[in-house]
Order: structure tokens, then sequence, then C-alpha cells
């Protein structure tokens, strides 16, 4: 059982390090930083080192603890979490390779098994939510804490328990958080609801570039980096953006194309039927059926044109 | 014990009418649906006489029952549902004082007690929960049917599981609603999150007209008459709309305003510490501390100027 591996390999570490994907969202962090508090109750001195983070995660219990870099170059242990390939670690990636034990703990059904213990569960709605049974099993009690940066990665990765993933465990752990005293609507509101001022703005441009091909089927809209610049907008401004056109009656996928120093940078999320990590799969990208992602270079009218000829084939 | 006296009058009567507030949102439909099948399961043939609903809760079992007239002029028994005021069943109103027996179920802090008989919880997040205590405490089974309704009801007036009032057993009917085969997640897309075209539109409109007073802690919109009739609005067509300035970074009151042949409707939102139900007061209305309308006449100015300088005062 690949959980006892693990748990063994935690008993015999010293130096851990938690890791995970870049531009991280709510259930990188929140689940980074659940298995941060919970290695330290277990008696552990972890490091958390993880890429810039948007800063409505700032309420999250231990944010301030996170690291950018470290000096260890072999760590005994690394774990990585909700992250599907080891290219999406990113700049961190070192810290994963260099380690004598890597262990990868994740929900996505694209992950490509890369390290030597692999906990992956495509059937969770979030990899938050697989620690809720990682840590059960490794007897490590839930607190207070603990359950609140969980709670950070199911809200996120759901939707606010709207997608389909989400089951009935979902629902009884945050009942039981309710019960444990966690204000779950304020962290809802912070982690997923409340909105930057150029948050706003770019859902504003946004909205008003939204087109429709394909019957009204594929909902399409973009922002520029000249938008970015002129909203000030920072990591995580993105949010929400490429759900607005999802959300339009009739639409099965949304696009949405964020131009980036490093190419176009493509969201896709889709309702009912279409497989939308197929489409990200063409060019390299990968995710969930209902939402996924990738990197095409070139202008945004050519990424235009390439994504949507994809997505309509899948129509 | 008023839970008694009500089931004592549904075992006494032969006529009974389920009636709910105008305008009727999610809850009201919801709560209103779950009785009519609760009295079907318990032996009853009730009439459900509301007025017309967004088009979005038409995926609710039982809606096509619903009757929007009735040539019974003295029904043995009325349950009004989610509604605070008698002058809000409007139309309707003649079969609740026509009646024998009236009953009153609801959740409005703000209700004036109307009925003979009176259960209302100001605690519920939705007064479709409120049933869930009530149809067990007559010992009427919640059926797949009969849930789904009251999740209609929930997902609606707890913004989709965020607001305050949620409570763990909110969660707790979920899960057991999943267990039971309900697709929540399903429910949850149609009640709440899909946006019918003109829906989108107004609320790209409204969004381009926000503007911030106060320091950024007041969100004002509004739409006009013209633009409902530019984009085919229909009934239902403004949710979400107040939510677009609650959402933002820093605002505490969201304010939207639509014109309608009665008037300035005033929605208002909030998000900590000010009670809107105060501001609405003033102008004849009324509903929750954190989400409650009114009407005021004159032009959308005069209003704006108006419900502006008392909420002012409240921050």
């Amino acid at each position: 059982m690949t959980l006892d591996d693990i748990l063994e390999q935690i008993n015999q570490a010293e130096k851990i390090v938690i890791l995970t994907h870049e531009n991280p969202d709510g259930d990188a962090v929140g689940s980074s930083l659940a298995m941060y508090h919970a290695l330290k109750a277990y008696g552990k001195s972890p490091d958390l080192i993880i890429p810039e983070h948007p800063r409505v995660f700032d309420c999250l219990p231990g944010i301030n603890e996170i690291k950018t870099q470290s000096d260890i170059e072999h760590y005994d242990l690394a774990i990585s979490l909700d992250c599907a390939t080891i290219k999406m670690l990113n700049g961190f990636s070192k810290y994963f390779e260099n380690a004598k034990v890597k262990v990868c703990i994740d929900h996505h059904s694209t992950n490509t098994m890369f390290g030597d213990y692999n906990y992956v569960n495509p059937a969770a709605p979030a990899c938050a939510q697989i620690l809720l049974v990682v840590l059960e099993y490794f007897g490590i009690e839930i607190t207070k804490e603990i359950g609140t940066c969980i709670l950070a990665g199911i809200i996120t990765d759901t939707g606010g328990f709207k997608y389909q993933g989400v089951t009935a465990e979902t629902f009884e752990f945050v009942a039981w958080l309710l019960n444990k005293g966690v204000d779950v609507s304020k962290v809802y509101r912070q982690v997923l609801q409340t909105k930057t001022k150029s948050n706003f703005e770019l859902n504003r441009i946004a909205s008003d570039r939204i087109e429709f091909f394909e019957n009204g089927k594929i909902a399409y809209t973009y922002i520029t980096k000249e938008d970015e610049e002129k909203v000030n907008a920072e990591n995580g401004d993105h949010e929400g953006i490429v759900e607005i056109g999802r959300d339009i009656e009739g639409v099965e996928v949304s696009v949405f194309i964020c131009q980036t120093s490093k190419g176009c940078k493509i969201s896709l999320r889709s309702n009912d039927y279409v497989n939308v990590s197929d489409a990200c799969m063409v060019f390299g990208g990968g995710g969930h059926p209902r939402a996924a992602g990738c990197t095409i270079q070139g202008t945004i009218e050519q990424a235009k044109e390439k994504v949507l000829k994809e997505v309509s084939r899948l129509l």
C-alpha cells in the first residue's frame, strides 16, 4: 500500500520539502499548507517552498512560513502536491529531482507518476480532499488549522462546491469543520468570492470582448499584456475570467486566452460533454476533463485560431 | 407547539393552497414545490398558486403543476412560504386572506406574523431548510423529489453555500442528498450558475456602470427599462447583478437600482457589518441584515441619491 510506504519515508526522513505547481491556485496553496501543518504536528520540520501565490490566500494559517528558496540541496524526502508533471514544479523541480525519495500526491488524471511513490486519485475533486484520507491514514488529527487549509483547496478547486467531482465526503467534511468552529463562509469569501479591483477590471474587459462560435456552444475571450498593465494586474487577477463564458446558457466550452511573456496561456472549461483536457494535450498541456490548460506560442489571433479549431472538433 | 397545530390543521383541511411571494426566487419556488410534494405524499391534494417564476427553475420536479389562479374562493387552509408580509403575496393575497386557517412558514426576520400559525426561524439560511425540520416533524419522508426542491431553495438563498447563515445541517443535508443520488452539481448549475444571454448582457451593462462611493465602501450600479428592452430581459434576468459590486475588494455595501413600471426597485447587499435591512425599512422595504430590498418612486437619479444617503449613514 502506497500510503504505508509514504508514511515510512516520512518517518525515516529528517529534511523534508513540500512543493507544488507554478502559478499556484487555492488547491496548490491549501494542500501544501495542510501538509506542512500536518507534518509539523507529526514532529517533523518540513520546508514549504512554493512560488509566489495570489494574495487572496494570505488569510490562510501558516502562509508566512512559505519559503521561496532553500540552501538545502539534497532533501531526504520531497513531497509534491496537486502537481501533474515535474515540469510544472518549474523553478523548484530541482528540489524534487535532487531529493533522495520523491513522493507525489495529486488528483490530476494527467499525472505522469513522476515520484518514487505516487498517490494519485483522479476521482477526488481537489488534492486537498485526498489529504483528508491521507492524514487520517497517517493518524494525524485534522486540526482547525489543517481543516481551514484543506477547505480553501476544496472551495477553489470545486468552484465553491459546485463542480461535478464534489462528493458526499466533501459536504460531510464541511459540516464537520463548521461544527469545529471554522468560519466556512469567511474562508469562502476570502479565497473565492472577493475580487480585487484589478480582477474586476479584467473581468469587465473580458466580458465586453466575449464572442460566440459554433451556434453559441463556444464562448471566447482574451486579455492582453497591455490590459494587465492598465489595471495593475497581479498574480491571480485572472481568476474567474474563463468561467464568465462557461456560465452562459447554451455554452459548452469557454476559451480564455491570456497573453504572457511566455506565449499565449490558454484556459478551457466545459460544462457537459467535451473533454477539454484532450484539446489541451494537442498543445502539450493537460488538466481535467472539464478544466484544462496549455500554452501556445504566437499572437493571440494565431492561438485563437488553433485552439478554436481543436475545440470545434470535439463538439 | 406550533408545528403540532399546523399538522392538525393540515389533517383537518380538505382544500389546501400553497402560496409564496411575488417575483419568486429559488427559495420561494423550491420551498413551495417541496411543500406541494410533501402534502401530496401525505395524502392531500393541494393547489400551488405562485406568480410567474424565472425559467431557470423549470428544471424542478412538479414545476408544471403550478397554477396561476384558482376558482376556489375559500380554502380550508392557506400556507404561505418564504414570504415576510401579506403584501408580498401580491395578487394572490386574497387566497390567503379568504382561507379559514392561515399558516406562515418563513425565515425572514422582518416577518410580520400575518398567519394564524406562524413558524418563523430567522436563523435558517433558507425557508427551504426550515422544511427539513418541519417535514421530519410531520413524519413525511424527504424523497429525492422533495430533496431536490429543498436543495434549490438552499442553493439560491445561500448564494451557493457561501452566505454566513449556512449551517452544518445544510452541508449534512447535501451530503445525504448526494448519497440519495441527487445530482447536486447539476441542480446548482441549473438554478444558480447558468446565466441566460439576457442576464449576461444585463450583467455586462451593470458592470460597465459601477461607481464607487465612500472610499470604495459602496458600489453602485443600475439598469433602466430601455436596457431591459434592448436585451429582451425576462423575469429573473437581474439575478446576480447586485452581487457584482458586493464581491469587489473593499466594498461593504452594494446598491443596485432596477427601473420598473412600479418605481425604482432597490437591492442592497452587505458583507460584514452594515444591516441593509435597516436602510430598506426607511423606504417601506425589508429583508435580511446582509440582503434586503425596497422600492422608491421617482427617477433613478433621485432614488440613487436617497438610498446612498441612507447607506452612507450606516457605514
